[in-house]
């Protein structure tokens, strides 16, 4: 298993092609994230769009640079405008990133509707442990939107779930793992008062989302996205509270500078 | 009628409880004020969930430690979908908070339906003094969201209304009231630039019910609440504008420390 | 063509206005927005409901100081919402505003219904240089929500489109310009990183809406908005990342003094 961290200039240079193309990016999120979604990705350089309206899932879904789908969306998105923007992304070839928000938390039609997305083969999937593992169709027992499993649990699941559907999968935690099935990534570090920052996981859908459009090697630009985010939330540690911690997140997102020494 | 502060050894045992316990709270909520809700709730320890979608609203409304609903979720919500949440909170006996945002502000079809939640006897309601005057049938004369009167005018209406629906009414103002209808308790201090954050008003309610949750007295839980929210805000007072306050109000909640000397 | 800045009396007055009267401001927005937008208008002074529910954009439409309208609020109001909160000020003479955002980004059937509100006669318009060259019948081609063109190059087409709509309309740029077809005003200097802070411009949309509430010669009025959203910015310039310049621009905007020497 390989590590990732902010030291490899892979890193730094998906970090600096975001910054270069300023990537337009796509989403359709829950509206509890969707502030601090777009401000990760206007702070890393990307130009996101957000919600569903009329026909802007079609087109957007299908000219966006790439797409992210958090399925919490459906509390403000019908199940049809959620598929429309999933299959306009993958009948024009954008990657996009589905985030299974909630799934495996005891909500039965909910979960389904969720499940029927694989259908429009995600180029990758993000999650907690609790949700991967009931996506994957295991017994995740998640609380709400709270894992009760810790990362390294879903590892093994997760592999056979790439590989059975020939996409890339990362479960968060402490230690983060990316794996398509094949090759396994890990990223150390980050900060946990990133668990009490409402949306920082469901924002990191779209900067992965981000990461994607612009490089060659899907896994390693998933994992990428993982590494700025847990080192821009290591740079934020000396904040006092939770307040200032989210604050201080963004700031050094924008200031992330993939040429420094 | 009884005062309750931060040195109250029932406020912090009934934080240090959230704390320990990390509830689950559901919540039905307008998106002005959802991600500020949900950050609150974290602050303190609680763990949220916002939104009805599918069975959400069934399935997190009875299986929760404890449901809010703020009626200007009304604004993505249907009505069949808020009185889900209030229906399956009321049958699997779990407490919930009605906040009546905007009541009596001259919607008449929306306070038929926001009135029509009472049927499923919140275990308690709070609001602005305008607000709840109006709730309860009178003339609370408000414009849009605030209120044009002092909390205390509301404090015999609120008595009242108490006893007459068996419930627990909390009126927000310089000075707040809690009452059952028989004891009532006050709280002092806070800063009214918390007025000046969005939505702020409608966290409480979110808080409220993760105090609910913990405390076999719902009467002190409610006020513990406030008392909180109080201390929180004044610890807060010497940010310089608006933006600052409500950063560090979230870092107040966020270290307010149950065991402190 | 005139410069109005912060020195000039006009803008002062304006601003003090505001705290004074503390205009009720009606909005229909996105749920990206929404939050900061409310913050700005509490910020200055001024008292903001925002969304659809039922009755609320009949009656808050007609009854508010002024109305605001970000087209991008059709992610969660219907078309006929949306008309009749419109159409509910235009009939009650109040002074509402137009934000197009995203028209003319290939969003066909979007972009017909935003058209379809100039019917509604708004009072002012505002957007960047590619949304109102779209609006007003040429090719803007905008990417998503953001311009691929200058404020100035919008210049003759907007001054044209006032004119033939008898309204007001305002380009935001590192030089904004404001215009009713016959005068145009002009506003320099702000700080680029407000583009990195999402809703922004959204907001903007509000404040407009403020100024429009309580002024008689609304081209000044709206420059007005302008003005206070550069200073404000500027006064914020020395943060280090943009999440905390998002935090300082509502700092400055709430502690901008209409009295200072």
């Amino acid at each position: 298993m390989q590590q990732l961290s902010w030291r490899d200039s892979a890193v730094r240079e998906a970090l600096s092609h975001i910054k270069q193309h300023k990537p337009f990016c796509y989403g359709l999120t829950n509206y509890i994230a969707a502030n601090l979604s777009a401000n990760v990705l206007l702070a890393v350089g990307a130009g996101p769009a957000i919600g569903a309206v009329f026909d802007w899932q079609k087109v957007f879904g299908s000219h966006a640079s790439a797409v992210w789908v958090n399925a919490a969306c459906l509390m403000s998105n019908t199940a049809g405008e959620v598929r429309q923007a999933a299959q306009a992304a993958h009948h024009a070839g954008v990657p996009w990133v589905l985030d299974p928000v909630a799934v495996g938390a005891g909500a039965v039609e909910y979960d389904r509707v969720v499940q029927g997305l694989l259908e429009f083969r995600p180029t990758a999937i993000r999650g907690n442990a609790s949700e991967l593992i009931a996506l994957a169709g295991g017994e995740g027992g998640g609380q709400g939107v709270e894992t009760t499993l810790a990362s390294q649990e879903a590892l093994p699941t997760i592999q056979a779930f790439s590989r059975r559907l020939g996409c890339i999968t990362a479960v968060s935690g402490p230690t983060d793992y990316i794996t398509d099935g094949d090759r396994t990534i890990f990223v150390e570090g980050g900060d946990a008062r990133l668990t009490q920052v409402t949306g920082a996981g469901c924002s990191l859908g779209g900067l992965i989302a981000a990461f994607l459009s612009t490089s060659a090697d899907p896994l390693t630009a998933v994992a990428a996205a993982h590494v700025v985010y847990a080192q821009a939330s290591e740079r934020a540690s000396s904040a006092r509270g939770t307040g200032s911690f989210a604050v201080s997140f963004l700031d050094h997102l924008s200031l992330l500078d993939p040429h420094e020494a």
